[in-house]
């Protein structure tokens, strides 16, 4: 955090304030990140509190650091709720006699694209003095994200899922309060030499991101920065191409709808898997199809329940698109519910 | 591990064979390599070996762990003996009422380029059930290492260090005895969903080593494997600097003589920087001076005690830098015992 050339440090002050937290580090990856905060405040057999559409990184984050991991459910509509965090945090101080040490809550989880609230749920967890990390992997560079106004201790975004940066690459916020925990320097000593390590953080290794990944971070920052302010017109595109899907008659929309993210699940089990079950190329003829109108990247294979993202398609991509779903689906005998308004 | 394009299982299987260890995983540089061992071995509290000549990261390992680090001294050729860990052992046990939980070894040293005797100090800590951790930072990649022969737990080697290869890289090699504790695939699981997480191990945080890095060392890997065969090459190429250096009145040798190793520690406190105090460049003039000749990366004003290596430098190099050195000197009025034979 000390060296000038190429400006770490600077980086890292424009980074905290982007995100409006105090402390910046850069990490080779979220994952990192999750695990300096864990092995700060997590010994063995400390219960750890997750969601249950935490991303296995964090799993891995809270048994690497010995921690026991205990889920706030989600509702029936895949949402993580603040009364769900205060009666799960109520459960685990029965069970351990306490307070668990930690929270990992994920703004958007990675398998629905919902968005929970946070600032609700950071708010409980701080009566019960609960750290909070954000994990930010799907939000940090993609929408704007403001640590203070969410109310949590740690902001953890990934350099390659969501920074166009290289992998592996995140950061690491940190609120004043809780800097000089997860970014303590050490204290180690030898005890024959006496040798001491001077600012060297432990949890950092001594090092924060090196090399190709850490300039290539500090290129796309920018950009980044930029892009986030125009999240609204993602979403608008995203619009575009879910209308379409759900005017296919049976494809369901899994995640919350309206949408507030562009990554999605959606079921076509009782749409275009049907026509899996007889298309001579089986359940690869949406993707084969798709192709045909030079649309890649898509799901290989799967025709029942899937995923996408429209993260940075322009306008007339969303539109093609969503054209080309139509298509598929009526050129196949799919009943589609006259076009989608903005087609 | 299970990754078959790019073919990371494969070229982990080669690293493993060339290093005559069982199972190896690349990692995001040797400090990772060190944190993973030290997670998996040491609790808050527990006594873990270090040397007096340890590197940092080493420490930060033991320290993010919650070890307490504990050196065995060097003696007064600042060698690390079996004898001296024997010892340091024994007094671990009477401070701590129990043996160390691990050990970190450092077969060359970083500060004088020494090589201790890894295959003794690892038979004296097994027989307190001790494991070892042989940092080969600079040795993996640049002279053979045999890990069955040397009787070690562990190898870390640095990818940048020492493998030619991009910055942040590098090996954790294990015993199949070891290969389960370190390598231990997790058992966390989600209390609420009842999600496993099946073959992810915790002390990678999911995934070995990304990207371009990965890539990187796979790259270099046939020419690192090769280079190391010739090492003796290396160590005559460094004795003809070496001569040189010492045959110039009052320079003398910190590291061991003869050396085994092309990173040595010099002092020229009664060479080099008697010229330095009357000399209008200062301590700079040797920099400078070497820049003349085409000699580069060396010691930036450094005339006192400093350290040089010589790995991958030619024959005629070689032999330029020698007769630098001795025509530098003869310069600025400093005895010169006569060339030194290959000169």
């Amino acid at each position: 955090d000390y060296i000038t050339k190429p400006p770490i440090a600077e980086f890292h002050k424009d980074v905290a304030k982007w995100l409006n937290m105090d402390a910046v580090r850069t990490v080779p990856g979220a994952r990192r990140g999750f695990q300096a905060v864990a092995n700060t405040y997590v010994n063995k057999g400390d219960p750890v509190l997750l969601t249950a559409l935490s991303h296995y990184t964090e799993f891995m984050a809270v048994e690497e650091a010995g921690g026991v991991a205990r889920e706030i459910p989600a509702n029936d509509q895949k949402l993580v709720t603040p009364d769900a965090a205060a009666e799960k945090i109520e459960a685990v101080k029965k069970e351990f006699g306490r307070a668990p040490v930690l929270a990992f809550i994920d703004h958007v989880d990675y398998q629905y694209g919902n968005m929970h609230d946070v600032a609700g749920i950071a708010k409980v967890c701080h009566q019960y003095d609960v750290p909070v990390l954000y994990n930010g992997a799907y939000t940090v560079g993609v929408l704007p994200v403001d640590g203070k106004a969410l109310g949590v201790d740690f902001v953890v975004g990934s350099g390659h899922k969501s920074m166009a940066s290289p992998a592996p690459s995140g950061i690491l916020a940190a609120t004043a309060e809780r800097e000089g925990e997860v970014f303590r320097t050490t204290a180690i000593e030898g005890d024959v030499t006496k040798r001491k390590f001077g600012i060297k953080e432990p949890e950092m290794m001594g090092c924060t991101l090196m090399g190709v990944t850490l300039v290539g971070m500090m290129a796309s920052f920018p950009h980044v920065k930029e892009r986030t302010k125009h999240f609204d017109k993602e979403l608008a595109n995203h619009q575009i191409v879910m209308d379409a899907l759900l005017s296919i008659e049976g494809t369901t929309c899994l995640s919350e709808y309206p949408r507030k993210h562009t990554m999605t699940r959606v079921n076509t089990i009782e749409s275009f898997d049907k026509v899996a079950a007889t298309h001579k190329k089986r359940g690869y003829y949406l993707q084969s199809a798709l192709e045909e109108r030079g649309i890649t990247g898509v799901i290989p294979g799967a025709t029942k329940v899937w995923k996408f993202n429209t993260y940075g398609v322009t306008r007339k991509q969303a539109e093609h698109l969503a054209r080309s779903f139509m298509e598929i689906a009526q050129e196949n005998g799919l009943a589609v519910k006259g076009p989608a308004s903005p087609v």
